[in-house]
């Protein structure tokens, strides 16, 4: 059967009420679904992607050769299986993929908003997620999930909304970011900020695309190590060399140096700086407490089944992380949640590649 | 009793044959020594410094108020007790801070050298430190001390000039950089590459220092990530603010950001950036092994006594590096080693910053 495989964007003229109390309005969301909903609606799997995902989970469009970032989970007969499920994906607000950003033109000047454009939080990308579902007359979903900021948005929704969810699976995620985390960022800002073609913000995003940034580039080399570890860079790459001549002369290129130089400077093909900025800072901000006298008392909100999904490796957000949200609600009496650690050979990033560590896992969650 | 405080500098006019098949020549070497040495020559102790350490490792100038970066180990009653050993610290060849680097004047041109000079590796540094104790008149030497590069150094020195030391304590290091290391160095060589500021090399190094130099601040971020932990950044700076009305600006500021920012901007100013390219090339091509058949066979020359210590969440040499260096020479029949594991909160800038966890141990290695 096929995906069907449907790229919308919804528009909405209401403010959207933000928790910095700053709003935005209007806004769009970009979102693509597979599958069919069935007649009583009970069929819908919400998608959360992270920092630089898009809304394009699954499929892959004609004429193009790159399926979306979670094909390998999502389609007919998978995990998440759209023989069974309506999946919906959308672009999280503060994004480039289509979704409002901060590189999108403000109403009604048609300038790019960028620095104008209010800090958004994960509550406020969840928020207008649950918006536009209103819009699709979606009240309720059988299941969310994610992995890494998708996973922090599953957690999210389960607080916020608590019956608006049967199941949540978070992945590789964490309670609040820490300062491991948040230092990576850091570097990634600071490497945008201060290259001069970034222009303080107003560079020319055609421009951009067509040249790279080099601050970004870096920034994402940066990135790329919190998604890998130590154990998972040794295998993948060992101190293999590029060219075997290259050992004395100073930029002769280990494996391993070649793999952030090609994915960091393609990464600024197809990323806007803008929205790095602004997503890594949602990020940064994120804890599921916040507005909470405690995490224990946010985490008992909670009603929906969650599953919680940790990688033994991660460096990014350590599995000690999501197994404190375990604990913690262990502590105060839930009972509906269970949590399991993945040995991995890929740090954080396995929540995209290795699919076979979990992908039972999550048809057994989904259609258990 | 002073410490009997010295800097100098000794030029040698013969060339040094590198690794790579290159020479330098001519070269200097700038070096320091505390206490006195004993009248049958028996009481030096090496200390080796690590990548961004100069010969100045205890005491203190007068009109400055920062002592050496190991002072707390060194001097009169301390671990390395300068009422009783002689000690010499010598910069490294490559640096910056007296000894030949890329910086210095190429003769007879009296150019910077900048990208002319060779790459050197933890060998030739070892070997340089070699000619000049020849020079001092001092042929064997009691301990050699050193942590991350600078234990780097002291393996090389004891698997190269296997009776030069009667003993080895290496610290924080490995038996060859592995490609999570060697990522942090990309990042932080690909952000100096990158700044415009650098001019390809042609940099004015008054300039540099005075302005700064955004690209190796950056790159300096990445470098300090890796010198601490998730659980040393979790202890020391938590999710704590700088400005708590922060929050929701783009760029307010968590304390980590602070202390990553501060570090990495402040670092221009003391450091040149063509030697934090050459250095950081010799950590990455650092490999005991190299010439010879295997690593046991390159372990098996070690005659010194020889002490290891790792950190336990050391992120950047691993303690399972250093383990597997006392794995191999039980192996292959060693039994003049010993190997610990520190727990410590510190990770790898344990080595500078927690002596209170080891300075006994190495007080007893040395007095014993």
């Amino acid at each position: 059967m096929s995906l069907n495989l449907q790229t919308n964007t919804e528009h909405f003229t209401n403010p959207l009420y933000l928790e910095s109390g700053r709003i935005l309005e209007p806004y769009d969301i970009a979102y693509e679904t597979y599958g069919e909903l069935n007649d009583d609606k009970s069929n819908v799997v919400v998608i959360c992607h992270a920092l630089t995902g898009s809304h394009h989970c699954a499929g892959t469009y004609e004429g193009e050769n790159k399926a979306g970032w979670w094909d390998g989970l999502i389609g007919s007969g998978k995990a998440i299986d759209t023989d069974k499920y309506f999946v919906i994906c959308t672009n999280v607000v503060g994004s480039c993929f289509g979704s409002t950003g901060p590189m999108s033109l403000q109403h009604p000047h048609h300038n790019h908003y960028r620095y104008k454009f209010p800090v958004v939080t994960i509550k406020d990308m969840v928020k207008a997620q649950r918006i536009l579902f209103d819009r699709l007359d979606i009240h309720r979903v059988y299941a969310i999930v994610g992995g890494s900021m998708g996973g922090m948005q599953a957690l999210q929704f389960a607080i916020h909304y608590p019956n608006f969810a049967q199941k949540i699976i978070s992945m590789a995620a964490t309670y609040a970011t820490q300062p491991w985390a948040i230092a990576f960022n850091k570097v990634a800002q600071e490497s945008i900020l201060k290259d001069p073609d970034f222009k303080q913000g107003y560079y020319d995003p055609e421009v951009i695309k067509e040249q790279g940034l080099a601050g970004m580039a870096v920034g994402r080399m940066a990135g790329h190590i919190s998604f890998l570890s130590h154990e998972s860079m040794q295998e993948k790459f060992g101190r293999e060399y590029k060219r075997t001549d290259g050992l004395y002369e100073l930029f002769g290129k280990f494996q391993v140096e070649s793999y952030l130089e090609y994915n960091g400077y393609n990464f600024t093909k197809w990323f806007d700086p803008l929205a790095y900025l602004y997503i890594t800072k949602a990020i940064n901000i994120f804890d599921l407490g916040r507005g909470f006298d405690s995490m224990q008392e946010a985490l008992k909100k909670i009603q929906a089944e969650l599953y919680l999904i940790s990688f033994k490796d991660d460096v990014l957000f350590k599995n000690i992380e999501m197994k404190k949200i375990a604990d913690i609600l262990s502590e105060v009496g839930n009972t509906n949640h269970t949590y399991i650690d993945i040995d991995s050979d890929y740090g954080h990033d396995a929540f995209l590649v290795e699919l076979d560590k979990f992908d039972k896992y999550i048809k057994d969650a989904l259609d258990g």
